[in-house]
Formats: structure tokens, sequence, C-alpha cells
């Protein structure tokens, strides 16, 4: 890295509103941002139609999931506990998808009211059959084989992911859905693509052959769902996804499908991190520095409570120094966050959660905030978040008509609401 | 590993109990292993006294904590929201110290009402000199500038660790400690020791070292506080630090000390995992089995929600299978978290949170309940507790009285009360 990150999301004028305005830490949302990632999604190459949805585990507030439905962008949930969460925001169930490892208590009642539940696996498949739904329709998700890791690495495809059924185990799919007369609508296979179009292409064919199976089954699959995992550059020397780019092969693919087999496959994307990383950011401040003889130490009142990837993936997000000095100047800093934890650092080494890598940055002094960008996916919805009894963050949206709270600082008070205390 | 991990904590009677009366997934401690535990730590070898904190971020439960402080062990917080948590529940200010990366924005109100201020920083010390305490007494925490890994790793001592004042910015503390006309009382060294006698050894010499050259200085040292970190075994094959073993040079270090100095330090440690880790366990529920070509994985109905550290450092935590057959027979399995997330996996590689190793386990059918030992230490406290908006799990102790419900299960109305809806 040749030069500091650039602030993002936020001016410093509106880091300083906030900060002063709601403290620090406190994750930022810039509606603009979000709308605009949206129509990019939206845009989506595709030959039959397209819906796109958003994964909202990435970032459960209510306001960004209603946002994206205002926008026309229907919703993936993770759990039942996602759906029930979405539709008390007031976003109906029959614009959700559920998508879980889990089946969720009340899934009959989930589908009842409208919700499309996405099999991934055999198991809850047939607990799905038992509802019996009048519609009798289902969707399965297939894990195609691929997966862009080693085998022996964690993944969201291929054979070190538990996500989906395995492609190998049709056979078995076609029997319960058989047992229980239902039609498969629709096929998903997110195997988190990445950006490589040659991968799309893969993917889709893969999927496509899946499809194709159903079909031969006398099944009337009209939509397949490639998933998600399209990855946005954080980091200014980071490549993002083209999704344009990427699009085209899928699109054709679609085209040749129906040449082929005379069945036109509506598109659905599942976009988490896409429509939200990069929308976000965490304005936090800096409250010490530290020198040991190796290193410089910034030390935040922010860290694995709001954002843990740096220390579980070894992820890099960026991180610039709020000033007004023409003069500050540049260094190589360790920056640290809050907790009693040694693993609780912002400038890991890339994909090493353990390893150091001093960042190049502006020149910090105690007081300064600072601004972690790329903390608008799986910062807030997944995070160690009262760990050393931090309270829950803040969040605030900037609209058009200012910035606006939309998730109030925990108090020391909610956090230990549930204990009882017997000794 | 030749056979499974037995069960832990709770047996197989109670899990089913604990399971049915509470839910799961559900953190179980068992208040006969605190106390064990707490007995073994109140016998640490020591030439002139003992005190034992313990470091209540490892389980934050005030119940823990109350139990510690009823056995005579006092209490480390790392924040000021910890002390006020411990307070909250009925510990007394004074039995605390503090030690913190950050600066409470009570701190003087805490340091008022008796909290024992450990100055991490230079910054730190400063600060709290401006709060012009009437006792004019101290502690510092010094990194002696040992760690137990490589200079490029992070670490709680050493060049790569941000904890505490470098030992070579001793003469800064002296200043500042001489500006407020304070006396450091307390000097403290926590680099995680491990459980190799020469490495305590060699800390205390180094440690004992810093405490003299306060003494040259005038400062009345009188307490040196060695930290904690010591090495609990989860797994069969571990190897536990042996406190007794560890601790006698540690004594013999003090004794000497007092020879050629004439200055009786007091010996204070810190322990938190050691102290808890094995006390607890989670029991959770198999909910599903998928396989592919290559792995065989059962999926739970907890995961990083309630356990991180498999997907942090690749911990390994013991997991046992809940069952009464007595031909069940063995398998190799992948244990999977419950998030949609591919890192959410409960037997990674020793040290290697991405690469995935198969446990021999004895067969488990979907539906069976299985107990996760080792997580009574940084797992209801350091967990993503809320991703894909799981509840926050509940709490029991297993005490003489029976099981007790020690924190209630989150509902989904808590997790999202203090949202505000404005899109």
């Amino acid at each position: 890295m040749k030069k500091p990150e650039p602030l993002r999301v936020v001016t410093p004028k509106q880091a300083r509103e906030i900060a002063g305005e709601f403290g620090t830490p406190v994750y930022v949302y810039l509606k603009q941002l979000l709308r605009e990632q949206a129509r990019e999604a939206l845009a989506f190459p595709n030959a039959y139609g397209l819906t796109v949805r958003y994964a909202m585990k990435a970032n459960p507030n209510p306001n960004i999931s209603k946002l994206f439905d205002s926008l026309g962008i229907k919703l993936d949930t993770s759990s039942g506990y996602e759906a029930e969460r979405a539709h008390e925001a007031g976003i109906d169930f029959k614009n959700m998808t559920l998508t879980s490892q889990q089946i969720p208590k009340n899934l009959a009642g989930l589908a009842f009211s409208g919700v499309e539940y996405i099999a991934c696996s055999l198991r809850q498949l047939d607990e799905y059959g038992k509802c019996l739904l009048p519609n009798k329709t289902v969707s399965v998700r297939v894990n195609p084989g691929l997966g862009s890791g080693g085998t022996k690495r964690t993944n969201t495809g291929g054979p070190a992911s538990s996500f989906g059924v395995w492609h190998g185990q049709l056979d078995e799919v076609f029997e319960i859905v058989r047992k229980y007369g239902l039609n498969v609508k629709r096929v998903h296979t997110h195997i988190g693509s990445g950006s490589d179009p040659k991968i799309w292409q893969k993917v889709a064919g893969m999927s496509l052959d899946i499809v194709a199976k159903f079909l031969d089954k006398g099944h009337d699959v009209r939509i397949l769902n490639l998933g998600g995992g399209y990855k946005v550059a954080r980091m200014s020397y980071e490549k993002a996804t083209d999704l344009q780019e990427c699009g085209k092969p899928v699109e054709k693919a679609f085209r040749d499908f129906a040449k082929k087999t005379g069945v036109k496959i509506h598109l659905e994307i599942e976009p988490g991190t896409f429509l939200v990383a990069n929308a976000g950011c965490i304005v936090a401040r800096i409250i010490d520095i530290k020198e040991t003889p190796t290193y410089k130490f910034l030390i935040n009142d922010t860290g694995m409570t709001e954002v843990t990837r740096p220390s579980l993936y070894g992820a890099q997000h960026p991180i610039s120094v709020v000033h007004s000095d023409p003069k500050r100047g540049l260094e190589r800093v360790i920056v640290s966050g809050h907790c009693c934890e040694s693993g609780d650092i912002l400038t890991p080494a890339p994909g090493d959660s353990e390893a150091l890598k001093p960042r190049l940055m502006e020149r910090a002094e105690i007081g300064d905030l600072v601004v972690i960008g790329g903390a608008g996916a799986y910062c807030a919805g997944m995070s160690t978040i009262n760990y050393n009894s931090s309270p829950q963050a803040a969040e605030v949206m900037i609209t058009e008509e200012g910035n606006k709270l939309i998730r109030k600082r925990q108090t020391l008070e909610q956090m230990t609401q549930n204990e009882i205390i017997i000794v």
C-alpha cells in the first residue's frame, strides 16, 4: 500500500456530527449508496426475467431490508427468526424465501403465510412435505459439487460444504417429492461465485444441468437461484465482481438452455455483501496510542465487538483518520480494538487473523475519529457484540432528511435484563 | 484421536432434563466444578500471601462472579461496564481491579468507589493522575517484553502486544507518577504464561526486576500481579497447566527477592479460563445430517452464535453424542453450526479455523443431544450471539438444589427492541 485508504461513506463533517450526536462507536449507512447498489444488482444481465433477493443476514437492520423492499428487491432469510423479524418490520412474508441450515419451529406457519421454502437437505424436504401445503410446490438447494477453495477447507460449495443437497443425491430428492406429490419450482445453487466470469459460466452450466434433471422427472422448474457471494472491493487494491461482465455468460447459458429444452428459466440472485458492504462504515475514536520497539499501536473504542471479520478471517477493512491538519504526515501502525483480547486487531495480515500487518495511515492523535469502511455487511449482524460487556453499538442512516438513528445504543440494563441471580 | 471424547459437566440424564426444561442450545455450568477450580487456584504456591482475581470477561454471568466472591476470590474487570455490571449483581467495588484497554467514562467515580485501577498505558496513568484520588496510589501494567509467540503474531506480551506499558518506557511512568505524587503499589505483568514451569520462573524473574525498579524510585510496591492465561485441557489429549508445579519456582523467586531486597511481595493471579472453561458445556441438538463424497456433516442447533472459538482460533472443544444405545458404533464426522456461514464449523483443524478435520464420535442420529465441553470460558461472553438472528441462548447452573435458570433465553422482541424504523 503506497497511500492511506481514502475516507468512505461519510465526510469528515458527517463523521464529527454523527459522533457528536450519537457517540462512538457507531455504524453509519448511507442510503444513497444502498440505492446505487440496489440499482446495480437489479441490472444483472438476464434472459427471461430477474429477481434480486437481499440476503438479510448480511445486515438485519429492518430499515435496510425495507429500503430494498421499496426498490423492488425481495428478501432471502437464513432462519425462521429472520423471517419473523423482517415481517415484524413490515415486509410481506410472500416476498421472502427461507434458506436455512435449521428447520424453524414454525415452518408450516411461515410456509402457509407465504414464505417460499428452499429445502436445503433431504430431511428439510421431508419435513416440508409433512406440512402438506395446498400449493404443492417446493424449492430445493443443491450443492453442485463446485466450490472456490480446496476440498479440505470450509466452503459454500463442493465436498467440504454442508450447504444444500449433494448433487449425487438427486434420486433421493425425487423420491421424497414424489412421496408428497410436490412440484419443484425452483433450484438453488449458491456457491459464492467470486468475480471470475469463467466460474460464473461454469456454475450456470452445472446448475442448468441440475434443472434439466428435474425437468426430465416432470417437475415444472421455472426459477434458478444462483445465490450470492459476489466479491466487493473494500480496499482500493481489491477487485470487485463486475456483475455486467459475470452476468453475460450466465444470460447466454439461459438462452442456450431455452433453445435446447424449450424452457425459459427465470434468474434469481441473492446478494448480501454486494448490496451493503461498502454502503456502511463504523465511526470510532482513537483512545490510546502505545509503542513497543517493533510496533506503534492505535487503540480504538471499537474492535471485534463491532467488526469481528478481521479477527475471524484476517479480513481487510479500510481505516481512515479524520483530521483537518494538512501537515499530519504518514506512519505505519497496527490498529487494535478495545477488547482485552490479543486477537482484537483491525490490521491483521490479509487472510491470517493471527498475524499483524502494519498499515500506512495518516498520523493519528488520541481523540481523533477513525472511519472503518466496508462495514455494512457482516458487522452489525455478526460480531461478538457484548464481549468485555461492551454495549451493542448504535446504528445511523444518512438520508435526504439528515442523520437518522435507526438503532439505539444498548444500555447495560438491557445487556443484563435476562440474568437471574440465584447465588 | 482413538476414541470419542467422554461426556463432561452433565450426565446424559441431566442433559435430557435441562434440554427438556430450558430448550437447546443452552449453556450449563456445574457449581461443584466451579468450586473445585476455585479451591485449586486458591492453593497456588506463594511466599507472602496470595490474591486470586477472577477475570470476569471469561464469563460475565453474575452468578459465577458471585460464587467466586463468596469463596474468597476477588474480581478483575476488563472494562468500566464490567465493573458496573458486577457491582449491580452485588459485588463490592473494593473487591475489583480494573485492567482495560479503554479508560471508562466514569473512571473517577469507579476509583472513588474503591475499584483499584491498573493503568495499562502512559495515557491511562496520566488520566488517572488527573482524578486526584485521596489515597494517592496506583497500579501499573507493564509489558515485560516476553510473549509466548513470534514477534509478528498477536500476543498478550512481547513487542507484538499492545497490553501494558512497554518495559523500556518506565522512565516515562516515573515521570507521570511523580507529577501527580502517586505511589505505585502494584505491578501487573500478564503475558499468558502457559504451562511450562521454566517460562513461569522466567516471567516471575522479569516481573520482580520491574518491581525492583519501582522500589529503587521509592515506590512502596507490595503486590505483583502475574495475570492469567493458564492453559486448560479441554480435550483429553491436551496438557493443562499444573499450578502447583508452575507456582513453585514463582514462590522461590519471591523468597529470593525478599532476601535480596527485604521486601515481601504479595502475589496476585488473575485466572479466567482456568476457573470456568471446563466447568461449563453447551447442550445442543443434532438437527440434520448431510453427506458429500468426502464428509459426513452433523448439523447442530448451536454454532458460532454460542461458541465462536473454533471459528476464531480453530479451538478444539470436546463434543459428545448423548444416547443410550450400546450398539451405536463410531464414525468420523464434521460437526457444523447452524449458521448460513461456511466458517461455522465446530471441528476445524487445530489452530486452523478454515480447515476441516473430521472427528471420531459415537454415531449420531437426528434429534440426539450433543454436549460441547470446555464451554464455560469465552463462549457466553464472546460469541456472535445474534448472527442469523438467533436469540441469545439461556444459561443454567447445576446446583445442590437442582438445575437453576441463570439467564433466560432472549426473545426476538428483545433482539430488536432498540431498532427504530424510519424507512
